[in-house]
């Protein structure tokens, strides 16, 4: 029997995070995963998904610069060469994060762990003890119960990625940020997109207003708001209507995006305390048992790559480090790398009236910009929205929709964990012609 | 005759802005103007040189995706609609500056004006009284003297901008921000580009890391470093080289991008104290009479639009506002929009040397990064330098080079004022997979 300070199960960047910072405290740590190193993100989700959208977003390019000066004929779309891109990317960040865990001398296995109590986990015939366990399973699209969904022609953001030839249409059920950007990825490549959305509105995370932008946005795109899907058929898709009309549409190819499940098949024997049908756990990520931690999308407490991350850092600070680091959900920033990018961080409008909070809100258009009418036309989508403490001016959100909002969102997170007010950012420097100028206007256009 | 409170000289980025802050707080503002308002920044730099390089980049990508699975044929660069485009955005931009200063009541004249003392402007037979005058009449190309400069052959970034065919080949004498956005713009389009540069490497305000890396990323530009030009010919240009060898080579257009001068002329009658040829202010932005300013390029402290607007702001406040706020010069960011990019914000490496500083490095590499691998050629440069106080880790300054960071910079000078420490941006959480995790990872890298 082989003994371990900590074992993690699970190596996507949750549970490999958790090894490496583990790692460097010293500790004996093993990492035990059944699929590939970096999980969904690496394999199924961020990377392929950023691969894919750059791509296209040449593609888009090389097809519509015309206004610039930039002809170009007969561009193509070779889907292979795109996935060859992409599954070297996907390969060269398998090898980096493998490099870094042996870097730090974990022990990586990769088969299926058997969790047999909060402290042994066997893999084949071996068993380990452990005096920590750190879950790290990860999540998986969910299935709705929907009648046909089984059929051939529906994918799901796993299945999707092994596409070969572009479909001639699809419909995609969810307007989440998956279904958001896979509804971008096509409309880029000029395939017929149908979004069907069962709330009043796509992205349910971003706020209201630059949601609505993002749609209206996408012109060729059709969405149906507030319609459920009730069956799937050979070549159409019924759903019930926002006016309770049943209707029915032709599709060839369907994306399920309504959703992702929680990988806790296998932990029952913990027997944890659960929230709905995720692992719950505490701002330090500390489950019902106290050696075991919950970390990513398995609580459900946010489903980001970079949230599973800072989740390690917390968990493996609790366990073994300092002991005094919580989880700030408040000053999490997310990316939708579609066309246009958006992004946020923090309050929206929405959460700050839910949470009846004194607030201000500062609006800056990015259509007087001068880098943004240097690259695009007059009349495209850009715009920044920042939520502050009416009283204090402290910096509460920052949420953005148009061109870089991907790259700009960054200080976020640290402008709003330190406190820092819409007036010292205004006050600051910022390049010029830039379009991260349109977030100095909206601070200066935050009334007094 | 008519009285203002405040008469500005020069309606570019620091006089506009100057006239509109003077305006805000209900002061009777006079701006003259002899060209187009907007000044260098929107009819002759920042605006037509991002829009053309737009452009370029646009041909670019259409020209170099078939890695990412898009074929374009016959990729045709149009220059008369480039400039169209170019063209327009000046336009609306100066439309826009027009609508702001009538907002505020501005009075704008578009006339030479001719300053009599330190309160009488003349604009043809009207003579205008002011309590203060702020003097913004901005900078023009250096012309350096050479033999042979005045050839019909030799543009200044000025008169390049009217160029309408592309040549075969582009000499650029000077390395600086000018020269380098021009190479790239034309290495872009396939036009044969030589760099004669000066000093010992291009681009001397950047981290000189970062500048060879940049140099070394614009494969098929020759760059002549430490070489002083000589005689410019019809078709031929002589210059020394760094072992003191004369040279000649052919070149058919010269761009002269070796500095600028102040546009001094007629101002002399207001015997202001002078640094070099430059106006000498202090760090409010008075000169040397007590209600008379040079703000933007006049003073030479910092030639940037961004520059121009803050010290306009500043000068306003010290004139008729709080009267408490001063310019930091060492927080303000600049961006290069070349390909690839770059942009840096307060003490370089050498700087913080130069002022014997006791500082740490945190570096960080792109291609490790999960988006910059989605998007990039894995040797592809991208690198990210943090410069921190040792005992305070307090930020003094970040630099970097690659995709998006002209939109990546802009904390940079909030972060800088405001002393927040690389630990505190280490802590916050950045989205996934975005290039800008490489700054947390830059400020993750300073040794403890």
């Amino acid at each position: 029997m082989i003994k371990f300070d900590l074992i993690v199960i699970g190596a996507g960047p949750a549970g490999y995070e958790a090894a490496i910072q583990a790692g460097k405290l010293g500790k004996k740590v093993l990492i035990i995963e059944k699929e590939e190193l970096g999980g969904v993100c690496t394999n199924k989700g961020c990377i392929p998904t950023k691969s894919l959208l750059n791509s296209a977003k040449h593609f888009f390019i090389a097809n519509n610069s015309e206004k610039f000066g930039v002809k170009a004929e007969n561009v193509t779309f070779d889907y292979l060469r795109a996935n060859e891109w992409k599954n070297n990317t996907i390969e060269t960040l398998r090898s980096g994060i493998k490099l870094m865990l042996e870097k730090q001398k974990i022990e990586i296995i990769k088969a299926e762990a058997k969790i047999l109590d909060k402290n042994t986990v066997k893999v084949g015939a071996i068993t380990y003890k452990t005096d920590y366990l750190i879950l790290a399973t990860g999540s998986r699209p969910l299935i709705v119960n929907i009648e046909g969904i089984d059929g051939p022609n529906v994918m799901t953001s796993d299945e999707i990625l092994n596409l070969e030839v572009l479909p001639e249409t699809i419909t995609i059920i969810g307007g989440g940020v998956i279904g958001i950007e896979f509804a971008s990825f096509f409309n880029m490549l000029k395939v017929k997109v149908t979004v069907i959305e069962m709330m009043e509105e796509i992205l349910p995370m971003m706020d209201k207003d630059l949601a609505k932008l993002m749609r209206r946005e996408m012109k060729e795109v059709t969405f149906h708001l507030g319609c459920k899907v009730t069956s799937i058929g050979k070549d159409n898709i019924t759903f019930i209507d926002s006016k309770n009309h049943e209707k029915t549409e032709n599709c060839s190819k369907i994306l399920l995006s309504s959703g992702r499940q929680p990988n806790t098949e296998g932990l029952e024997v913990l027997k944890l305390e659960m929230f709905k049908k995720w692992i719950k756990v505490d701002d330090r990520l500390k489950t019902s048992e106290d050696n075991v931690y919950a970390i990513g999308d398995l609580n459900g407490k946010s489903q980001l790559a970079h949230s599973a991350s800072k989740m390690a850092e917390i968990a493996v600070d609790n366990i073994f480090g300092s002991k005094t680091k919580k989880m700030n959900w408040k000053a999490i920033p997310w990316a939708l790398y579609s066309q246009p990018e958006a992004s946020g961080c923090g309050l929206t409008e929405e959460d700050a009236i839910k949470e009846n909070l004194d607030f201000k809100c500062g609006i800056s258009f990015m259509r007087s910009n001068g880098r943004f009418l240097a690259e695009n036309e007059k009349k495209s989508t850009g715009k920044v929205k920042i939520i502050v403490d009416s009283k204090t001016d402290v910096i509460l959100g920052i949420h953005m929709i148009g061109p870089y909002s991907s790259e700009m969102i960054w200080p976020a997170g640290a402008l709003i964990e330190n406190k820092i007010t819409a007036k010292q950012v205004a006050a600051s420097v910022f390049a010029h012609p830039s379009i991260s100028e349109t977030i100095r206007e909206a601070c200066l256009a935050i009334e007094e």
